[in-house]
């Protein structure tokens, strides 16, 4: 499960080397538990940008999608290179010396260019990202009809060349300093999903899955 | 409080506009919520990077800071232009159709080029690092001594061209598919602090400012 090298010099990690990650599932697993990823790319004049949008997976893919209009997805179309970040914010790690203040976190940093999904293949991955937002969900949505699949690009990006970043554990004090009386630990940071909030008119029941991202 | 107007060409937000936010307030609230912002830029090559990083506020200013050896310090500090995102995703907007899924989000995106702290500037910006991790925190933990703060390379750019896009609300789905028996709302996503796990050997209680984490 352990990929030991990084699949490029470009991701190879150098600052915390040990908290470097390439095999598979653990990237997978950051992106999956991601809504939004950030997608930087240059401009024709060389102009970088950085852009959030939504993502999911899809095998050994990110997938993006937007208005057919949109210069993001336009750009990214041409085949731009691009670099993807997603990052999860764990836990502030509250050292006794301001200098070993730390985070736990898990990130990715994929590199590659996107593609555009031929027509044919959006209905099955507009249905995956319905089900990444909420499993089972592209059971009850009504799917895109023809108009709104012809407005709609999606783009897709191998993350073959990423690499993974995380930070777990606790505090890591210099010696000299254990014995300062100040209070050190770690605070989790959870992402929680509030009670759910039905729209003007909606009688049937909250679907099992989204009732299932409470427990998440 | 609103500047009706973008600082820029590039940073007018041209998809969805009615959810763009110019003014100070606006993009600053978001800012001050991030613990991480992505940062991204160009390498000598061309070849463009976005990196996760810490990031905190200092009036207009956004602040980063590493060891000296690293590259995306080294980069940034030479003044190669920079795009640094913030993004907040807040709720899952689950429309009556496929297509009408949304999510509720803050984002920030800013351009400018970083430039080098002076040391002697330093101490007061890593107590306002402190204080944006957890109030109060810089009255607590051992400041940074004269070899720590050599190691360490500060960052500012300013934010002054910068915007702001958030969407709120509920789900706004087409009038022809409203009949249909198909649950709809808005699931809250809330970033929530856990129980602060001490440090072996911690005698001393959690301070205020951790405590207060809870109830944010």
């Amino acid at each position: 499960m352990t990929d030991p090298e990084p699949p490029s010099a470009r991701t190879r990690i150098r600052r915390m080397p040990a908290n470097a990650h390439y095999d598979r599932a653990t990237v997978h697993a950051i992106v999956d538990e991601a809504y939004v990823c950030q997608v930087a790319f240059a401009d024709e004049e060389g102009g970088v940008h950085c852009i959030p949008t939504a993502c999911w997976r899809d095998g050994e893919d990110l997938v993006i999608h937007g208005s057919n209009g949109s210069r993001l997805l336009k750009r990214l179309a041409d085949g731009a290179p691009a670099c993807v970040t997603i990052t999860h914010v764990d836990g502030l790690v509250l050292a006794r010396s301001a200098f070993n203040h730390s985070m736990n976190y898990r990130s990715v940093v994929a590199y590659g260019s996107f593609e555009r999904v031929a027509d044919a293949d959006k209905p099955a991955l507009l249905d995956r990202f319905m089900d990444h937002i909420v499993p089972g969900r592209r059971h009850e949505a009504r799917p895109g009809d023809a108009n709104e699949l012809a407005a709609t690009t999606l783009l897709r990006m191998s993350l073959r060349e990423a690499a993974a970043k995380i930070r777990t554990g606790g505090v890591n004090d210099d010696e000299a300093d254990l014995a300062r009386p100040v209070w050190a630990g770690v605070v989790p940071i959870h992402r929680v999903f509030g009670e759910p909030e039905p729209d003007a008119g909606v009688t049937c029941d909250v679907p099992a899955g989204v009732c299932a991202l409470k427990g998440s």
